[in-house]
C-alpha cells in the first residue's frame, strides 16, 4: 500500500478511495467467502458511494480481478543473489510469506474462483500467470548469463509453486526447509 | 450416479432427490459460480421444496460439503495392474479424466472454496485427503508386498496431484504424455 498522503499530489484522493476499496475487498473475502457480498457491501465498508465502485470498474467481477491481480504481481523486488539456486530459494521463500501471509488464502482462493469465471476471470489468471513467467526468465536470463543451466519456467510452476499452493490451499503448513527441499529437488 | 430406479426397492425416492440436488449444486456451480446462489435456487432447480433440502442437509455450505465430497470421492476401481508404475499411472490418469470432465473444474473449484470456510468445509477438505491418502496407501501396501519400493503419499501429492490440479486451475490442458511424465520423473 505505498498510498501518497492526499495533501502532496493531485491523485490522492482516488489513490486512497482505491486503497481502501481493495482492502474491504480483501476483508469481505476473509470474512465472508467469495461470491457472498455484493458491491453495495464492498461500497459500504470501505465508506465510498456505489455509485464510486461502479464508475471506476464497472461491477464486481472487474473489481475482484483487480484486487487479484494488484495483490498477487505486488511482489518483493525479485531476488538477485549471484546464483540460480539463490535466487530460486529466494523467490520460492517469497511467494511463501505472500500466500501463507494474512491475506494470503484469501487472495490465492479468489484467483481460483476467477479462474472459471467469465472473459475477466481468465483475463486475470492469464496475466497472473504471464507475470509469474516473466519474474522467473529475468532470473533464468541472468542465470544463463553466468553460464548456469536454469530450469524449464513450466517445472518451476508443477514443481515449486504447484505444491505450495495445493499446500496451502488443502490447510497444510510450509516449513523454510519443505520450500527449500522443492527447490533443490527441483534442481 | 448408481441411483436405484424408483421402484425397484424402499429408498428410491429418496435417492432420486439426492441425485437431482446434487446434479443441481453441479450445475449452478457452472453456471454462476460459487457463492452465487441459495438454498432455494437449489431446489427450484432440483424439482423439490426448499425445507426438502434443510430438512436432509441443515443448509447449504453442508449441502456443498457432501456433493463435493461425494463427487470427488466416488472413483473409479483402484487400478491393480501388477506393478507400481502402472497401478500410478493409471490412477493419475483417472484423476486426470476426473477434473477435466464436464464437472471437473467446478468441483476442484468448489473443493477450494470449501476448503478456506468454517467447520463444514475443513471437515470436507480433509475427508477428501484423507481418502486420497487411504487409497494411495493401499496401492502402495501392494507394491511392497511384491517388494517394490513406494514413494512417501506426499510426493504423489505435490507432484503428480499438485501439478495437474493447479494446471487445470489455471486452463492449461492436460495430455496422457504430460501426466505419464509427472509420474516417471517421481519414480
Amino acid at each position: 500500500m505505498n498510498e501518497p498522503q492526499p495533501a502532496r499530489r493531485p491523485g490522492g484522493r482516488s489513490a486512497r478511495v482505491g486503497a481502501q476499496v481493495h482492502q474491504a475487498v480483501t476483508d469481505l473475502i476473509n470474512e465472508r467467502g467469495y461470491g457472498n457480498f455484493t458491491v453495495g457491501d464492498v461500497a459500504a465498508r470501505a465508506g465510498v458511494a456505489d455509485s464510486s465502485v461502479y464508475r471506476r470498474w464497472g461491477g464486481l467481477e472487474a473489481l475482484l480481478t483487480d484486487v487479484a491481480l494488484t495483490r498477487l504481481n505486488a511482489q518483493s523486488p525479485m531476488p538477485d543473489t549471484g546464483s540460480l539456486a539463490g535466487d530460486l530459494r529466494t523467490y520460492a521463500a517469497q511467494v511463501a510469506r505472500e500466500i501463507t501471509g494474512p491475506d494470503g488464502l484469501a487472495l490465492l482462493r479468489l484467483a481460483v474462483a476467477l479462474a472459471g469465471t467469465g472473459d475477466q476471470g481468465a483475463q486475470a489468471r492469464d496475466a497472473l500467470r504471464a507475470e509469474r513467467t516473466r519474474q522467473l526468465q529475468s532470473m533464468f536470463d541472468r542465470a544463463r548469463g553466468r553460464g548456469e543451466d536454469p530450469p524449464d519456467a513450466f517445472d518451476f510452476l508443477d514443481h515449486v509453486l504447484a505444491p505450495m499452493y495445493i499446500r496451502v490451499l488443502f490447510g497444510m503448513e510450509l516449513t523454510p526447509g519443505y520450500v527449500d527441499g522443492l527447490v533443490d529437488r527441483m534442481l
